[in-house]
C-alpha cells in the first residue's frame, strides 16, 4: 500500500504541475488568482489518477493522459466552486481554506467556476492532448454528456431539490442522484485512458461504475464519522438536515458492507489486463478506505 | 431592407427550431424548464445569424451552420443567466420575461447557465455539425478562448470591476473591456463559417471585429435614448450608476459617428466576396440602427 500512496501523491503532483502550466497567469488578469486558487487546491487528484492510470492500461503516453486528468480536475474544480456558492451549499471552507466567495465575492466565484468548466474543453481540444482531432472531439463530447443537463448539473439540482421535500428519498432515487452527482464524472475518468487509445473500455465502464457508487457511499460514511478538520470542510452536514443518505438508509454497517463488495466488482471486471491493473485495484480500495 | 428583416427573422425562427431539438426536454428532469426559459428567449439570434451568413459566402450546408448558430446562443443565453444573477448585474427582466432567478432561485439560475455552457460544446462535439472531427475540435477549441478566462468571463469580470472604483476608465479599458465582454463572442459568430469552411478567413476576422465594436457601441447608445419597454430590461443603467461608457467619453454625436465609420470598415473588408457577402454588410448596418 506505501507503493499506492506513493503513487497517488506523484500523479497529484504531476497533475498540479500540468494544471500550472495550463491555467491562466497573466500578472494583469483578475481572473487569475481566484482560478488559480480554486484549483491548486492540493486535493488528491482522484479523478486525474483514474485518468492517467486507465491509459497506462494501453500504453498511452503520460503527457496525454495527464492533460486529460487536468481537464477533468478542472471540471471537477468549477464543480466544487459553485456547490459551494451561498445560493447552493454555502461552505466556507474547501480544504481547509477558504472558498473562493469567501476570500473573494460572489461574482468572482460565478465566473471563476464558468472559465474553469471553458478550461476543461479548451484542455482537451488541444493537440497536444492527443494528436488525433476525433479521439479529442470524442474526450469533448463525452465530457460534455457527463457534466450538464444530464449529467452532474442534474445530480446537484436532484440533491437541492432533495432539501426541500418533506418524503425523503428512497434508495433508487439517491442512486440516480449519486450516479449524476458524482458518477458522471469519475466514470468518465476512468473511461479516459481507454478513448485515449481508441479502445470500446467496456471493462473500464463496469470498473467506473462500481466505483462511482463506492465512492458516494464511502463519502456518507465519512459524513457521519468522518474528522472534519482532517477533511478541511464541515461535516454532518446531511444528518443536521435529515436528508436521506446511503447511511441513513441502509444503516452504517450495510453501507459499508455494500462499497466493500462494489469494490469488489470493480476489481473483478480488471481480470483481464491481469497486474497491470493493479494501480486501478488499489484505488478501488482506497476509495473506501480514505478518511477524507 | 424589408428583405434582409424577413431574413432575419427567417434564421432567428431556424435558429429557434434548432435549439428547441437540441435543448433537453425529459419530463422528468428539473433542469429542463429554466434552460428552456433561458435559451428560447425569442431573441433577435444576431449570433445564429451571422454564423449562417459566414458560412454561406463558402456554400456550407445551413444544417451545419444553424447547430454552430444554436451553440453560440447557448453560450450567450449561459453568460445572460449568470450576468442577470444579484451578485452580477442583479436584473429581474430579460426581453419582456422573469429572469431564471426571478423565475426560479439563484441556484437554479447559476446550474441552467452552467448546462447551457456544456451544451455548447456537445453540440459542437456532435457530427451532424461537420463531418470532419479537425473542423470541430477548431471550433470547440476557438469558441472555449473566446468565452474563457481570456475571453468573455476576463470582460465580465473587468465589467464589474469598473462599477467599483473611483477612477473611470478610459477609452482604450473600456475597447479592452468590451473587445472580451461582447466583441469575443461575437466575432467567433462571424468567423465560424470560414472555420467550418477550413479557410482562414481573413475578411471575416477584420469585419467582425469592427462589428463587435459598433455593436458595443450601439448597446450605450441604446442605454442612453432607448425605450426600455420595447427593450424589456432596465436601461440607463450605466449613466444611472456613473460608469464610463463610449457615450460619456465620447459625447453622443460623436459615439454614433464612430459606430457608423465602422460599419463602413466592415462592409470594406468583405469587398472580395461581392454580392454574396450583402446580408453580412446589412447586418452591420443593422446592429448600428436597431432601437433594442
Amino acid at each position: 500500500m506505501q507503493n499506492f500512496t506513493n503513487k497517488l501523491t506523484n500523479i497529484a503532483k504531476a497533475t498540479e504541475n500540468v494544471l500550472s502550466e495550463l491555467l491562466p497567469d497573466a500578472h494583469d488578469n483578475p481572473m487569475v488568482a481566484p482560478i488559480r486558487h480554486a484549483a491548486l487546491n492540493g486535493g488528491k487528484r482522484l479523478r486525474a489518477f483514474l485518468a492517467v492510470q486507465s491509459a497506462s492500461l494501453y500504453g498511452v503516453d503520460s503527457a496525454m493522459s495527464l492533460r486529460t486528468g487536468a481537464a477533468i480536475e478542472c471540471m471537477h474544480a468549477y464543480s466544487l466552486v459553485h456547490d459551494d456558492l451561498p445560493c447552493m451549499d454555502d461552505d466556507e471552507l474547501r480544504r481547509g481554506k477558504p472558498t473562493v466567495h469567501i476570500k473573494w465575492d460572489d461574482a468572482t466565484a460565478v465566473l471563476a467556476g464558468d472559465a474553469l468548466q471553458t478550461l476543461a474543453f479548451e484542455i482537451l481540444a488541444d493537440p497536444k492532448t492527443s494528436p488525433q482531432a476525433e479521439v479529442r472531439v470524442a474526450l469533448i463530447g463525452s465530457l460534455a454528456k457527463a457534466s450538464g443537463a444530464e449529467g452532474m448539473v442534474l445530480g446537484q439540482m436532484l440533491d437541492i431539490a432533495a432539501e426541500n421535500i418533506t418524503t425523503p428519498l428512497k434508495l433508487d432515487e439517491i442512486k440516480h442522484l449519486q450516479a449524476k452527482k458524482t458518477g458522471a464524472l469519475i466514470q468518465w475518468s476512468a473511461q479516459s485512458g481507454a478513448m485515449l487509445a481508441q479502445d470500446a473500455g467496456i471493462e473500464l465502464i463496469e470498473y467506473s461504475t462500481a466505483v462511482g457508487l463506492a465512492f458516494q457511499i464511502q463519502d456518507d460514511v465519512l459524513d457521519v464519522l468522518g474528522n472534519s478538520e482532517l477533511a478541511g470542510k464541515r461535516l454532518q452536514k446531511d444528518a443536521d438536515s435529515r436528508k436521506a443518505t446511503f447511511v441513513s438508509l441502509l444503516g452504517l454497517e450495510q453501507a459499508q458492507k455494500i462499497a466493500t463488495s462494489l469494490v469488489g466488482d470493480a476489481c473483478d471486471a480488471l481480470a483481464s489486463f491481469g497486474p497491470k491493473a493493479d494501480a486501478l485495484r488499489q484505488v478501488a480500495h482506497f476509495v473506501v478506505n480514505r478518511q477524507l
